[in-house]
């Protein structure tokens, strides 16, 4: 049997569409099936759009007959994070209240770049409610279970984002990373997922989580196609990823990134570094205490996304609390009515911690840790008990979260796989603005595993 | 008898400077025994930094005799208001808590580009504690009088720097203004101040009010001095002050603005329009509702000042409450721990209101009102009654607030003279970073009044 069309990266469509050997309608029909046909299919897309697909593949495909291209997205079928703005869709973020609202009248400037690229918008992608749990589970539109083992959570917010990739229901996904929301699913289901530079990709036109630090980003199958949906998503022209250079000095935490680890994913994150040091790279293993100074001025202060979705959603929590996941108004109402001045001091913290941090580290060229610090748990596990939910979201946010408080670029790849089959996802951060960087170090990775 | 040398300009002082007639050690010394011999000299100046400005002023001299030139500020004598960190110098931001604190190690950046532009710090000039009210009146280092009748308030917050610059105790002078602090003192005492655009100036190593809004700006006896030490705090390179264009349309908000004056400042701003009529420019008098949001906004979530200067001394307060100035201590607690929702959204406010305003505005080249609503009142009327002082002090700051909030520059210019000496400024508004252009007009005015 061949392999089926929706196994092609982004690259290798945009190969195919090239030669002539196939077009953007046919790969679309594929996709569209491909998502009918999938158990978890209605749960990974809490609405799929065939209408504007299929308009968007033929536009393509007719681009492509005339000879125009716009570059790599042209054709390619893609998933949507339900808090991006999406013209005629209701943005429901993963909300039942939220998604009484009216339908969007136009793309957020998000969307519309990827519109203008040429890409296909296949849906919007089921999430935690309002983005605010890193596990993935929605009570309102379902919880679609982790691609490798359905019986485990998806990791979130971007759950659906993360399973439609890597279920091959989708050839890329825009996710949104506030705390690890699209590192955690990308780990979870074995694909690249990246984390943006603070303010590199406009989030105008998507519902809020944390103003502060939303940022908009891209899970794929590959670092090259996560690479060319970044690229996109900034409105950059497109130009193919830089290989990293050779010899790179990466910092390993063995502060809190290594703490407590499974052993599946201790195993197969010494893995990971150790194939860094056979592509050639220095692996420093050392304390990086300026690190808790993140979760430290959390326990102090409260999270960003604390402070910011009550400030956001009040009215709605105040008017509506029993039609959200008890999940998330639980936690949102634990944190409610704190003073301002533990919100600014948050900022202020910040602000002090991001001009301190990689000035600490002259001659590191990236830190990397596990992305999160265990295999996935079991949907059950965490469904049946309030307390070992909260206590998972925060394990699992526990590695990415601090680099949402630094602002940098983030990336988690795929580096080992379990004796049960499930990946182990390597994070690789690097300073603001070095996406290509991050990626380009996961991209040697893949090519040396390949 | 001769016009002393006090009497002189920067730009005057910088061509006899040039021309060898005058030299800054004599001049700097005409200054510190003008400062000795000035009744308020004391109230004027928390302290005065002989050593420095002779220091300074014999390191100008060398390099006018040497034949280099820095630009417009070298030798010039300036007052630097107590909140700009200067090395050697304890910061006390008018506070007798504060002022218990060492002496600053190093200039502050703004204080670092005045030394290096070759300018003369002749003290630290007094202000209202930590820069929180209008009025201008200090208990722990003395309220200096009005420069045009001293039984009437100085304005402030940069009091000191008003009086001393109007008084002749200062060529130029440092002020800040986070809610109208350098344009309140400049127009009670008759002379120019620039509130500049949001970031134009760093902020580092000054005291803080309030992190989002204070802005440090210049004051001076004319609008083309005005200029010459705002490039210099901006390290930019000197050029001369464009002449604003002919034509301009200039919107006289008949909201807000004009509500209750009293008959001094109402005769003194219509001469102001009818000068910018006779200039040539067209002086639209019409509503402005949009205006109403900034102390709608405020009403509603409370200041940025009162939410930040809680998160910024609130551990000061709680220790030392009755070390500070009542009226000040009562205006911080009466509005501290409130939630951060009401700040969040007061941010969001102001962006929202930031994105709307001037594009509402096409065709207007710049905003113009009175920069506060009446003529100063005298000093015991508001030190003896508490209710009288909060209310004067919201009155003093009504018209300048909501350009903070804006982020917009702002200057005012003394456009006309009342049968009892005092002086009424008109409030010339620009878009962000169009300061010379609200300097030309103010500089129109001048030399149209010579």
């Amino acid at each position: 049997m061949p392999e089926p069309i929706t196994s092609l990266t982004a690259a290798e469509l945009a190969r195919r569409y090239r030669d002539g050997s196939l077009d953007p309608v046919t790969v679309t029909e594929a996709y569209l099936a491909a998502i009918e046909a999938h158990p978890e299919g209605g749960k990974v897309y809490r609405v799929v759009t065939a209408q504007r697909a299929l308009k968007q593949a033929r536009a393509a495909k007719r681009r492509f007959d005339e000879g125009l291209r716009v570059g790599p997205m042209q054709g390619v079928p893609i998933a949507i994070k339900d808090l991006v703005g999406t013209a005629g869709d209701v943005t429901a973020a993963g909300s039942a209240v939220l998604g009484e609202r009216p339908a969007e009248v136009e793309d957020a400037p998000v969307a519309a770049r990827l519109d203008a690229a040429g890409a296909v918008f296949l849906g919007k992608t089921n999430m935690t409610e309002l983005a605010y749990s890193g596990i993935g589970a929605n009570p309102h539109y379902g919880t679609p279970g982790c691609a490798l083992d359905p019986s485990r959570i998806p990791g979130g917010s971007s759950s659906g984002s993360g399973v439609a990739v890597a279920s091959r229901l989708a050839a890329v996904a825009v996710g949104s990373d506030t705390g690890g929301s699209v590192r955690i699913p990308a780990a979870v289901n074995g694909i690249v997922g990246l984390k943006v530079t603070d303010g590199r990709i406009p989030t105008d036109g998507c519902a809020a989580l944390s103003t502060t630090l939303d940022t908009i980003g891209p899970l794929a199958r590959t670092a090259e196609d996560a690479w060319a949906l970044y690229l996109a998503m900034t409105a950059e022209p497109h130009r193919p990823l830089a290989q990293a250079p050779a010899r790179l000095t990466l910092l390993a935490p063995t502060t809190l990134l290594t703490d407590d680890l499974d052993d599946a994913t201790r195993t197969g994150f010494e893995q990971g570094l150790a194939r860094l040091e056979a592509l050639g790279h220095h692996v420093r293993r050392e304390p990086l205490p300026i690190l808790l100074e993140a979760p430290a001025a959390y326990s102090r202060f409260g999270s960003f996304a604390s402070h910011e979705v009550w400030a956001l959603y009040q009215d709605l929590f105040e008017s509506r609390r029993d039609d959200f996941d008890p999940h998330v108004a639980d936690r949102v109402y634990l944190y409610a009515d704190r003073p301002s001045s533990d919100y600014i001091r948050l900022q202020y913290a910040r602000a002090d911690l991001q001009r301190r941090f990689w000035p600490s580290l002259s001659g590191v060229d990236a830190v990397v840790g596990p992305t999160i610090p265990h295999v996935p748990v079991r949907i059950a596990e965490v469904m049946t008990d309030d307390g070992a939910y909260h206590r998972e979201n925060n394990r699992i946010l526990r590695n990415t979260a601090p680099f949402n408080v630094l602002g940098s670029p983030a990336v988690s790849v795929p580096v080992a796989t379990t004796v049960d089959g499930l990946s182990i996802g390597l994070m690789i951060v690097t300073r603001p603005l070095e996406e290509e960087l991050a990626l380009g170090v996961a991209r040697a990775l893949e090519l040396q595993g390949a």
